[in-house]
């Protein structure tokens, strides 16, 4: 299959790398590491084996790439106003895009400039980061959980589990992805944004029981916002937030949400898919999330600094 | 009259150096500033102009300052637990004690130790920092209100107004001490709090309009906790946070709260007494302050790392 990855951070660069070493022709967009790309090929290590390739089709202007079948979107969501130039020229036929972006708004946003048809959304349950150029580092699990924007189970989704299942990419397509896209939330909010804020690991949120407390806090507003959009499958309160605590503590104590690291870095922030957006969704359907409202606000000042 | 000051920061320095200048007998109990005092006196820099004091009986133990009629207090709340062993030698029969601290407890520590009817509480409106040792700065204000722990207006309380007013600190007695520490904590919680907890002054908060709506909502709680214990006056929630957010504006826009301070230079926060005991009061008559425990929770955080 053709495929086509825009934004080539730590998920794209990963995922991407798993399709063709399956034998997909895929070409990645690239920015910081395309020189290093181009001269040395892409290196994965991985909990699960490393490997490298050292061809690998990296461009810098989208209309290098060309129609493709399958679009994969992971740029960051404070860049999502450049969509439509990224996305546009990789499109015929039949094309899928599929956004693996943080928070909620993405799918929204492709349905509007693509037709909603094309666009499908999925969940990236891995911890992976950025090496120096032209290396990916694969931490942790590394699965995801897709489905149509739309809505319901299709034979593309289908397909696609197939397809990603055979790459070494563990996929399940979800009939609700706005299921799938809350329940990623009620981790994301509470850590990446109380991670950012005090800069701080969430093992040691958890370890501070003022601060084990108000994960758990905002983790049960989040699941009630959730509940108020009429998910398929009603998500249970208390069961959510103890099966939470106990996997960070037991899996990822010691990551640093992406969040997080764009604020030690200096980039801009995704608080308009991963808290804005959601707020807004909540607030909809008559739930006032007022902790996520502070932790928002909280964050968006730092961000009107770092503007200056 | 005799009169011992406890604590020997701005707000101790400034309101003893006022009473000696008006002629009382003023016995200051000193930690960093002993020395310079000692070698130079102490030197008042005010906006109502300022004096020099060559004299001044500075001393290191409180054994040293003996029975005297009025003690102020104005130590730190986080250093509460070393009260009996400062103010103890103080006292002798009649001796009244004024705690000028921030926050609540206070007063009901000091019953505790010495007899609620020694005890009298005060609430200083006023911007002033220490300088380099022996010298102060009176930088706005400068007023302050008293009331009897026990409550109501008392005979002591008018003479304490009238001996603070004669020596050039606006006073006014008031008849509902728990109405006078809830009013300055409608200030104290939300500034103290979000500028210590990001680093900003107050006028930048509001100057950023999600920050600026926090203060207000975060006033509102307090408001909400403060007329749940049963006020004189029941304070009015819209006008009083129209009230605040105008006149910081105005005054205090460029103000650095004592908490943002005491993080600076590395000192313990006064979280029990500017948040978790009013979050216990409020919590005791009903109203969860939901927004204030948050920030309570996110300030302390940062204070176990301090600890380390």
């Amino acid at each position: 299959m053709k495929i086509g990855v825009i934004g080539a951070g730590a998920i794209g660069l990963y995922f991407g790398a798993r399709l063709q070493q399956a034998g997909h022709e895929v070409s990645f967009l690239l920015r910081r590491d395309y020189d290093a790309i181009r001269r040395n090929g892409l290196t994965v290590h991985s909990v699960n084996g490393g490997f490298h390739l050292p061809q690998v089709h990296g461009v810098q202007r989208p209309e290098e790439i060309g129609p493709v079948d399958l679009v994969l979107v992971a740029v960051k969501t404070f860049d999502n106003e450049r969509l439509a130039e990224l996305v546009g020229p990789l499109l015929q036929q039949g094309t899928a895009v599929l956004t693996l972006q943080n928070g909620l708004g993405n799918e929204e946003l492709l349905a509007e400039l693509f037709g909603a048809e094309r666009v499908l959304g999925g969940v990236a349950i891995i911890g992976a980061n950025r090496g120096e150029p032209g290396v990916v580092h694969h931490l942790a699990l590394g699965s995801i959980r897709i489905g149509e924007y739309t809505g319901g189970l299709s034979e593309r989704t289908a397909q696609l589990a197939t397809l990603f299942n055979a790459a070494g990419i563990p996929c399940e397509a979800a009939a609700d992805l706005r299921q799938v896209r809350w329940e990623k939330l009620i981790w994301n909010i509470p850590f990446n944004g109380l991670c950012t804020l005090l800069q701080q690991t969430p093992g040691r949120l958890l370890a501070h029981p003022p601060s084990r407390t108000l994960v758990a806090e905002i983790m049960t507003e989040v699941i009630h916002g959730a509940n108020a959009q009429g998910l398929l499958e009603p998500i249970p309160v208390a069961e959510m937030v103890a099966t939470q605590l106990e996997k960070t503590g037991q899996h990822t104590a010691n990551y640093r949400p992406s969040t997080m690291i764009d604020r030690i870095e200096g980039r801009p922030l995704e608080l308009e898919s991963i808290f804005l957006i959601p707020l807004q969704h909540a607030a909809r359907q008559g739930v006032q999330m007022v902790r996520v409202g502070m932790l928002y606000a909280l964050l968006d000042l730092g961000e009107e600094r770092r503007r200056g």
